[in-house]
């Protein structure tokens, strides 16, 4: 029998997730927008044979240009050019479900998955901060439990967009002068709270029907969310005991959810520093952390903690009277997350941009390579993952050490696949999950 | 002195552009959605040195499937993918106002933008129909004046958000940590009629500073637009004598709205339908035609000319009341080239359905590579057109013959660069056009 696969995520994203990434002299401070730069990292990515590969995204300019490097090539658009560079490796895109209409995003998307041949996932997202509302005619943040619920009936019109024609609508009868058959067609005509859609999409059902849905919220909404339509869930933990608790959870509420619990993937973040030996590691991790701006750290973990600027003392705690998470408007889950992370091991606000600095609230692991995939391993093994998203803390260096050093211990402990093998698959079959059927078809089973 | 040259853009549409292109042996019935079919059509384009290519769109399955073939690939994303199969010819894509936030929209044709290396166009359309308007929330389609207004609005934001980073914005200071000049960043700050939009775009001034802006519409409205904005305009035009006339009218408009009238492109569209003798020309046509099936073809014109169902019989003349342009809040100017074509030619419905087939409204002309460059010559040197929207009734094969046969004699006549040379351009080049300067720039001169 086959060992239980793992699944692996490469989180992409400019010089690097630690946010000084972009000083260090081998990095490229244009990389934002250099797609070259961007293929060099999907080849990496695919040379390790990893699952998908990822683009978060936001509708705003988020912090000051000053800073760090702001600013990025639209995900769908950016990945529709990697899918031409790429033949195995699935393309994942964040997209907002706050701040597009269905009928373009569910038409991009089908594109994307009929460009790649069934590699695209959507990272659903509701897109935190009044930044963005501001971009699209509103004055403030919609409230979270608002943002879901839109967030909800948008999936509801995107599945019937990409079931509004059966897959074999497309008949070719070119002796007949007959293209396609209408009764295939199935208009949504919704009309619902926040949209009114009523014509079929103008694209063909795509190669996986739909793209992967993928989701990244663990607030209390989140979760729910996921558990109704994620099929993979990328979340920040810092211990194995909180993933632990986390993947049961998520687990048994897809199964609530009259879910199949195989059916939702869980892959927590993890920013690995990799080196030859430990000391090399840290070595590494001291260098990235000397080159954080502290002032710039203090005014993004203000950001994060939605406190006003000049709250922070950078050699002192954080503050004993911040607000509860449900008072976050924002990104709860990694609200709560920060300020636990501070309280359990004491840090002052200095050591905790550090520990930031590398993953933003997910597990920064320094260490050989057999040590990041023991850890790997041993949250794979212990229920507490289904995978991992890697985010590495310089790019490409830092995705070509896991795929030279990392990979070649996974695969030789019977963990990771050694190569895609043919023919060619879809993203969802990389992820051992069915194709949806058209929810227009009665299965022939059923029948 | 060179000559002056001729600018020619390949539309490309599905199998051709012929509505019965698609029941034709050699052709696809799945071209649609088959990415190697476009990139196949962009190659060749390239080959015959093309500024560009173009791909129409809107947001609504148009017809019945069962009629031909419905649905195509969403314009931006295709053009990306082509955008790294192909190296020098420029990238346009329709996009409408209508429907879409210029925060994204601006977002996109800037990615593509990076992406091409400065090949990017987006078409400009307000989208007539009801159809798409029930796709957005609405129930009906705004008025033509009220589209046009939000339109202008939306452009006044699109250049904006362009502008919101200044070229030199990035400084990459990476001992100081200093990335960005936060200076040369300038948020939109819009309230509008239409839209609000605070904050600057989150992609930095792409290479062109903005996608070529090309229009379409030759309503009093469309033109008004085109004056204002388009920098390349496409026009259907059925004889030399009304395209002096619209040539002439655009350029005047043009200067009289403060532009440079070499400023503005005028391509209109020509349906080339080529054989090795006149005959064998007049022959493809008729091959095409017979595969017209004319009850389609009496729907698709009652469409066009907002007639209901069961108005038209087959074999008699269009109706003698019909209603003004100005009652029409569709595509108007379509509409009266469509009743103007008829009433002239005193064509039957049958008839009309024929002469349409080939180019909805645009000029067909069937005959061999040398009455086509004669047509094309006579038209770029009598004041009727800065060069050809260039239309194949089947594709590949028509856009093949033109650039295999056509082109040729259009070099040796000195109209049509050889060669795309060195360095690359972009597609403003291509044009002639300059690179727009930054709003917020004072030029060098002026200081």
């Amino acid at each position: 029998m086959t060992r239980r696969q793992l699944h692996l995520n490469a989180f992409l994203m400019n010089t690097g997730h630690h946010e000084a990434s972009w000083r260090l002299p081998e990095s490229d401070p244009y990389a934002s927008v250099d797609l070259a730069h961007y293929v060099r990292l999907a080849r990496i990515a695919e040379r390790g044979t990893f699952d998908s590969l990822f683009l978060a995204d936001g509708p705003q300019l988020w912090s000051s240009v000053g800073q760090r490097p702001a600013g990025a090539l639209e995900p769908i658009t950016l990945l529709t050019a990697l899918a031409t560079a790429t033949e195995h490796i699935g393309l994942i895109a964040t997209a907002s479900t706050s701040y597009n209409s269905p009928y373009n995003l569910a038409r991009k998307f089908a594109t994307l998955d009929h460009i790649s041949g069934g590699r695209a996932g959507w990272n659903i997202v509701t897109t935190a901060g009044a930044e963005a509302a501001r971009n699209f005619g509103l004055d403030a943040e919609p409230a979270h439990a608002e943002r879901y619920a839109r967030a909800a009936e948008f999936l509801d019109v995107a599945l019937k967009l990409w079931d509004s024609w059966e897959d074999d609508t497309i008949v070719a009868d070119k002796a007949a002068g007959v293209w396609g058959d209408d009764a295939k067609i199935h208009p949504p005509r919704h009309r619902g709270r926040y949209f009114s859609v009523e014509g079929a999409l103008n694209v063909p059902r795509s190669p996986q029907g739909y793209p992967l849905l993928v989701q990244a919220g663990s607030s209390e909404d989140g979760k729910r969310f996921a558990a109704r339509y994620a099929e993979a869930v990328f979340t920040a933990q810092q211990t194995v005991e909180d993933a632990r608790a986390f993947y049961t959870d998520l687990k048994s509420r897809t199964v609530a959810a009259g879910r199949d619990a195989d059916h939702i993937k869980v892959l927590p973040g993890i920013v690995p520093v990799i080196g030859s030996t430990e000391a090399e590691a840290r070595a590494h991790e001291r260098v990235l952390e000397e080159h954080i701006v502290h002032t710039h750290g203090v005014n993004h973990l203000e950001r994060l903690l939605h406190l006003d600027p000049g709250t922070l003392e950078l050699d002192g705690p954080l503050p004993a009277d911040l607000p509860p998470e449900s008072a976050i408007e924002g990104a709860k889950s990694r609200y709560t997350l920060i300020v636990e992370l501070a309280r359990r091991e004491r840090l002052t606000v200095r050591q905790l941009i550090g520990r930031l600095g590398g993953g933003r609230g997910h597990l920064t692991f320094a260490g050989t390579p057999e040590q990041v995939a023991d850890t790997i391993q041993l949250w794979f093994e212990s229920g507490a993952a289904d995978g991992f998203n890697i985010m590495p803390a310089l790019l490409p260096s830092g995705l070509e050490a896991f795929v030279d050093h990392v990979v070649p211990i996974l695969r030789a402990r019977g963990l990771l696949r050694t190569e895609y093998g043919s023919p060619r698959r879809t993203l969802r079959e990389r992820y051992g999950l069915p194709r949806p059927a058209n929810q227009h078809v009665i299965a022939p089973a059923l029948v």
